[in-house]
């Protein structure tokens, strides 16, 4: 149970973890704050948020657990705006796709990395964005990575635990680089693909690329879902994770290379060979 | 309808397209063929066709219309066995992904294109393959591309669009270049992404790619869904249509450098403006 939780950035990630949280009675009190008063106003007719602040400082002011989950570009600034209001008893996680970047902003911000803060990344989301986009259910069987430092308290990092369990996620434990790491591989890199591909097709002359999105089938559009994900979190994931994913990225053009010379060569025990390998890797993983 | 339809290549689409006459009876009889006795019985038992061939000329006897549903890499062959069968009514079809190379395949094999042969592609499919894959609802409300060529009579097209129809379909016509310059767009390339991530992936240690895929969640399956196709097809269907694939992957090579080199120099408007724009395109054409 939490008495006060103060969630900043009341969007998919922490609207849905706010409606969670609600549902279980798990919370006495859930403060919203953000830049859009608007947002905030919809996320309190959702039921998400008890009440709203527009100024950070005063939405943590009461809270003995503040959420993090604006985007990463926003979290140094935010963690410098509601230092005031953070005792050395606030609990302080975060929902960050790159936890790095986040340990960083927060010792900037900070001047140290305070003993209650608990780095955090739930693996779950859509395509969609905004507290309207928001469910109770989104975390349900989904991991949520906590990435605790050396100086991490236990009481802190329990806390944090059970608020996600509430939620319906398993917690898995990480360090910091391996988690960004693993993130690049399995979320940031395909991300890219996406945007790349569909980027590229609209490139196209405005009639071509018309029909070429007409003929695009189920496979096409399951494959550039992730394209339609919020750019401002995507851009600042690149800016944050950015060393992990040139290293994905480069890894993953050499492969591209392979393809394409194969075609290019004619090499059909070659292209064979990828394919079984791929498909082979992607049924056994993923059922 | 039709008398007695042969389907030569009883799999996912040869499979559908027999579930989906027969529910509509639309054919008195449906002959399969091919070269796996196991796979044909499966499809009798599963009522696909009333009986099979394993002499692809036997099969083919019958028909007045025969549906080549082999892989592209087994089309001239193919033609070749069942020429001797083919009378000068028998109405010739086929579902492969590239058309030019099927065109030249029945050029190459009969001596010359006939009248009724009918190039046919249609747009929909699963990773999943073989009969046991099959399910009459395949073709509902997806669209199928013919593409006639000048010589086309007007009556194999009537035929072959009515039967198309029967099972749901919706029918366009194409060039055969154009549509094998769409489809390179629409379905090869994010193909080769798909299998170039996975392969990329699995090709870390044991460990690490464990790892990955184990976390990898919704979006990253969704994304690789279709990396699970079929090795061979995929082999072929790069082999056939080999011009278009290459350009395209060039262009996207080249769109994916773009993202490559923003993130590299950290230039954040740069990539949001190619998030923005590729979000705007996906949001734009797929609902």
């Amino acid at each position: 149970m939490i008495r006060c939780l103060c969630i900043l950035g009341v969007g998919l990630i922490g609207g849905s973890l706010a409606l969670a949280l609600k549902r279980r009675g798990y919370c006495q009190e859930i403060v919203g704050g953000g830049r859009s008063e608007a947002n905030l106003q919809l996320a309190q007719k959702l039921g998400a948020v008890d009440r709203y602040e527009l100024n950070p400082r005063d939405a943590v002011n009461a809270a003995d657990v503040v959420v993090l989950a604006v985007p990463l570009g926003a979290m140094q600034d935010m963690c410098k705006r509601i230092q005031p209001s953070l005792s050395k008893d606030t609990i302080l996680t975060d929902v960050g796709s790159a936890k790095a970047s986040v340990v960083e902003a927060v010792r900037q911000a900070l001047g140290n990395i305070p003993p209650n803060f608990v780095p955090g990344h739930p693996i779950a989301g859509t395509e969609n964005s905004g507290v309207q986009a928001a469910f109770a259910e989104l975390f349900e069987a989904h991991r949520v990575i906590l990435t605790p430092l050396p100086n991490t308290n236990s009481h802190a990092l329990k806390t944090v635990t059970a608020m996600w369990e509430a939620s319906g996620a398993f917690i898995e434990h990480m360090d910091v680089a391996h988690h960004d790491w693993v993130l690049a591989a399995t979320s940031h890199l395909p991300h890219m693909l996406a945007f790349g591909l569909v980027d590229s097709l609209s490139g196209l002359n405005e009639h071509d690329s018309e029909e070429i999105f007409r003929y695009a089938a189920g496979g096409f559009r399951d494959f550039t879902r992730i394209a339609s994900s919020d750019p401002v979190m995507w851009r600042d994931i690149c800016l944050s994770n950015r060393d992990a994913i040139l290293a994905m990225m480069e890894r993953y053009r050499d492969d591209l290379d392979e393809i394409n010379n194969a075609i290019e060569a004619r090499d059909a025990s070659e292209l064979l060979e990828i394919f079984r390998r791929a498909k082979q890797a992607r049924d056994r993983f993923c059922h």
